[in-house]
């Protein structure tokens, strides 16, 4: 047990469940002097529920944020930083129905069997995409000191099921764009093909997944621990214990396994005097340490289980087989909420990292 | 730093250089009362070397290990136990004459930023796959302490370069036939086709990458920590951490974005009284935990860096742009050889998680 | 940074300020099926602030848990246990004026350095007493846990100054007595000598310090983990952790170094056919490991630093000396309310170490 | 299990056993660049062994380190160091006899209980006093990277039983003079009765333990991470995890319960424009970070287990009564050989939290 925390130099634990009180973190370790309000949490948390009904669950969750430690007038002091939302919307009724009827594709049985039955089922408890939320409040403070460092974490949509981004946007576009759509997709024409995807799974009651491209920019070289601690295992880790996320690949990913060396290799070139390389089939990693290029990722999403047609499972009760068509209200697809989750989960990773490394200190500024 | 550890309560530390005196590893938790002798270690050693030496590096590396402590009377004691190879078939001479000129694809640049030039950079030093030696001496810890409950790991070559394996296997033949193929994948037409094409692009000077996919069997259900340390989180962890590695992927893994919720979804059925799922698209693990379905994953191994022909790169001495031609002896393809670390990866995540999880005792038995 | 947690297995994080909104705990790994309430963890805050205005702080901090994670329907459930108190009845405005002039014996000078002048230094901030309000409610919960087990920890003042109390009492008085007394000292006549003491100090506008002594009944032998991890080094860790805890000894401790081997070696004998020791001169430790005799364990208090008597300073500021007479509400003595403290932090790693050396189960029963 | 590491930047795993081939410690996070040789390790190895054979056990322990990796061309990379000793002297004869019978005061029965009988148990093994020969190289290194950042750590015998040293010494005093007496005290004179009565007490069969003191110069300002990784917790930690060790306490420590606030605080004054304390009864740590004065602590060691008289046991085979004596070669006092143990031990803490705190950068310089 004792797995919900992550991080060494800017450590947070995740608590709360999808229908208890509240969902919090504890940020441990985010250094002294950033200036840090509730507004700038509120921001991302916006970002995680689009605003179109037609592609999202019914739940309408305004989440808003208390900080209730760790910031004082306005500056982070070195202390945890406590962050917790209510639960305000939640609606149990669907779930006693089917509490000894693990869900396909969900958590439940899994969960039933590790606690002993003594889990809280309710929406998911703690395997909820809910629980994403605590991501997403940590990761508005480590984006917020990144970017005190010129470092910058844009997530977008690449493919929703079968529809997928065809060629390359650039930063500038990506950053303006990618949270204009309801999909989270900066390609506009290709984001209406992605929502009128998610429409139609959804008339079906049925569901669809994604893949969700990840870029940051900025990051200096030198970034990531040795070996176990390597800068793109520990985003690996960080991003599998996402909800739904079944892959993670960097640069070129699964697609250099298919190359030569002499393809796959970047040639080291010489820019205004700094070593940077061609092309970036490492993604920006090398090592486990970066290159000073973009850190690029790309994870897979899978379709949400929660579907409206019934399907087999087994009655744990009474043990023997049984149906199961799943209530409450879901999303079709969870990849656009994914979008600022993928976005903190690699901010939080980053800001680990670059104080592991040494390139952010501990205390930023000293007080007046 | 301080990151050349992983795992809680199976935990290892890796030290060792490829040029230097030794690669070594020390296994800290493993239970009291396990059998083990350095001959079942050195049996997992030697399969890290295929014996054609068609495909493999012409350094031959005959490791023998020695086992330092940790065990007395052919039990382990529950201390520490330390194992180490010597290095005896270096060359370093090669490394000179390319110190300041990065090889594309190598650490050699981001080693050098992040330790001031300090680090040993022969023969890739701490970024060397040799460096997996380590790795392999702890897995056979691993392997042989899960064997005692059921539980096996089996990996084999999937795909080397463009030529990949259709069709499945049993588990029996890949058990057999894995380790019978100098390219380690047990589809012995397909393991022709996968050598010819290394052997071919060995004389273009050139080098592939392949996908290897890893198995475990028996895995009881509830395997597995909560949120950041799922199963499936450190496993993903591990294998990033090693050398060559660029994704990895669980299950339908990256073709499950495309699949909708009704296909993804493995639906639960009993089979002689036990919870079984019908398909196993979530590759045995969901929410973190294992569902006591066989744990299935891929990676994807870059094609190996080192190639004959030239490479554009950066003089770091004298910064101005130059050419590297990489001598010294190299594998043209290191799946192979990746194929038992990848076992062994996977099995010393599996032994620290079925510790923590309750599976597995920390004192096997009582001595009489 | 990033050290506001400790335990492996029954892991707590602390967070909250002395004047900010909260204090709180999250506990992370208590097994799942432990019955649990709000008043289970008030009845242990309650102990924290005897009861007699005479010898304590005016600050009237009358706390009310609130639990808001990681219990459904009564019981744990596996998932993170978030605990937070209200700070109610903060009054901050005798902070202003001493900002800049550290106070003698606080951590005023040491916080200001390390964090730049960011910390919240009013009433002391992070390194209030106050804080450790998150070490008793975590401490509740790990009593109610070790209780299951038959592990009962017992703390209580032992000394106020030069009062010391002298004989030994049986388990049952101290378990009985110890909150019957405002000083929490189980010796009902020395208790009033000590409440003399304090009452007359307090008159000074001075402080007192003293010695509190703890004994955990039942410890089953063999818990502890190896080296590093022994059983008195993670106590001795926790302990120094607490504000004004300058030493602690085990045992025979510093009295130890002044006998023979042969006086303070403890004879093993045969009880009931169970082995024990004649004498306990351990503590119940060797090697780091329990015996199987009760732990036995002092801690030496500094006197408050807090006093109304001009003491010498800097300013901080002007870098000048200077004059500071702290005024505010403060304890003239805070070992009695450092004796629950002291129980919960004992507490909480025997709760640690017995689930890491497997006496206690991750899932205490399945829930029919 | 899987707690022979310690330390989190500057992070230590200890292997071996004291009948074993080699005791073994592997440092990791070192920075890169510190000149380092064997014989810099080497002079604090023979620092353990006092020249004067009346004091100590007959087991010469020549012991001669082998640096194993993470050094090339005299500077450490970066990469974990890895250092041996191999145990020579090694008469394992007397222990068969004992085996069954747990010698009181030392760990035989804890660790045969915890490894179910399968430790090694041939002179204590994994608990014998040997182990710190581990602690002694890894503080080689941590005090060769100290002292470039001015840190001295300088530990001497203020007591064997009941033999004091009265009076205080200078710094410069002790560093000159602790390793020229066999008992490690620099008051020559008190070092001359001390040993006498180790003789006599060797004479009749028993030990003695004492007390020693320890001070680190030069500790800046601001060294301590919050709360639970309090400066003062983390060497308690460390120090408590060395065998024979039984209290440990900081400035004036356990006397400091005895004094009023007004004695006990340390006022600050200025001295050439710098923050002092005119006393230094905080040991130099205030609310577990640095003061800026010298750290000062002392540790309580226990008499050595091992004498020749009869003692009472139980055989724990046969589960009956029985006696022991123990044969073998044991020093009548561990003291003197714990001296440099200790500082090796304090100096450890403090490079991990020299490095935690940002004073010592994780690359020492660049290589030209």
């Amino acid at each position: 047990m004792a797995g919900n925390s992550i991080g060494k130099e800017f450590r947070i634990t995740s608590f709360g469940e999808s229908h208890g009180r509240i969902i919090g973190v504890v940020v441990d370790g985010c250094p002294a002097g950033l200036r840090l309000s509730e507004a700038d949490v509120q921001v991302e948390l916006d970002r995680r529920v689009p605003a179109q009904p037609k592609i999202v669950s019914e739940r309408i969750e305004k989440d808003s944020v208390k900080i209730l430690s760790g910031v004082f007038r306005g500056f982070t002091t070195g202390a945890p930083i406590c962050m917790t939302v209510e639960n305000r919307e939640v609606d149990s009724s669907s779930y006693e129905a089917i509490k000894d009827l693990p869900r396909p594709g969900h958590a439940d049985y899994t969960a039933r069997v590790k606690y002993g039955g003594f889990n809280d089922y309710r929406g998911g408890g703690r395997f909820s995409g809910r629980v994403t939320v605590a991501l997403v409040m940590a990761g508005a403070v480590a984006k917020k000191l990144l970017s005190l460092f010129g470092v910058e974490v844009l997530a977008y949509t690449k493919a929703i099921g079968t529809v997928k981004m065809s060629g390359a946007l650039s930063f500038e576009e990506i950053r303006k764009r990618r949270y204009e759509t309801a999909v989270r997709s900066p390609d506009l024409e290709c984001a209406k093909k992605m929502e009128d995807a998610i429409v139609s799974v959804r008339k079906e009651g049925d569901s669809l997944g994604g893949i969700i491209e990840c870029i940051a920019l900025n990051v200096p070289a030198g970034v990531g621990e040795p070996l176990f601690d390597a800068l793109d295992a520990d985003i690996a880790k960080m991003l599998l214990s996402v909800p739904a996320v079944k892959g993670v690949e960097f640069g070129a990913g699964f697609q250099a396994a298919e190359l030569k060396g002499s393809e796959n290799n970047d040639a080291y070139l010489l820019e205004k005097g700094k070593v940077v390389t061609q092309t970036n089939n490492a993604g920006g990693i090398l090592g486990g340490i970066s290159t000073g290029m973009p850190v690029v990722l790309r994870v897979a999403v899978k379709p949400t289980p929660s579907i409206a047609k019934e399907q087999h499972t087994v009655n744990l009760a009474r043990m023997e087989t049984a149906k199961v068509k799943v209530g409450g209200r879901h999303d079709p697809c969870v990849v656009p909420k994914a979008v600022p989750v993928v976005e903190s989960a690699v901010a939080i990773v980053l800001a680990d990292h670059m104080i592991r490394a040494g390139f952010i200190p501990k205390v930023l500024k000293r007080r007046k």
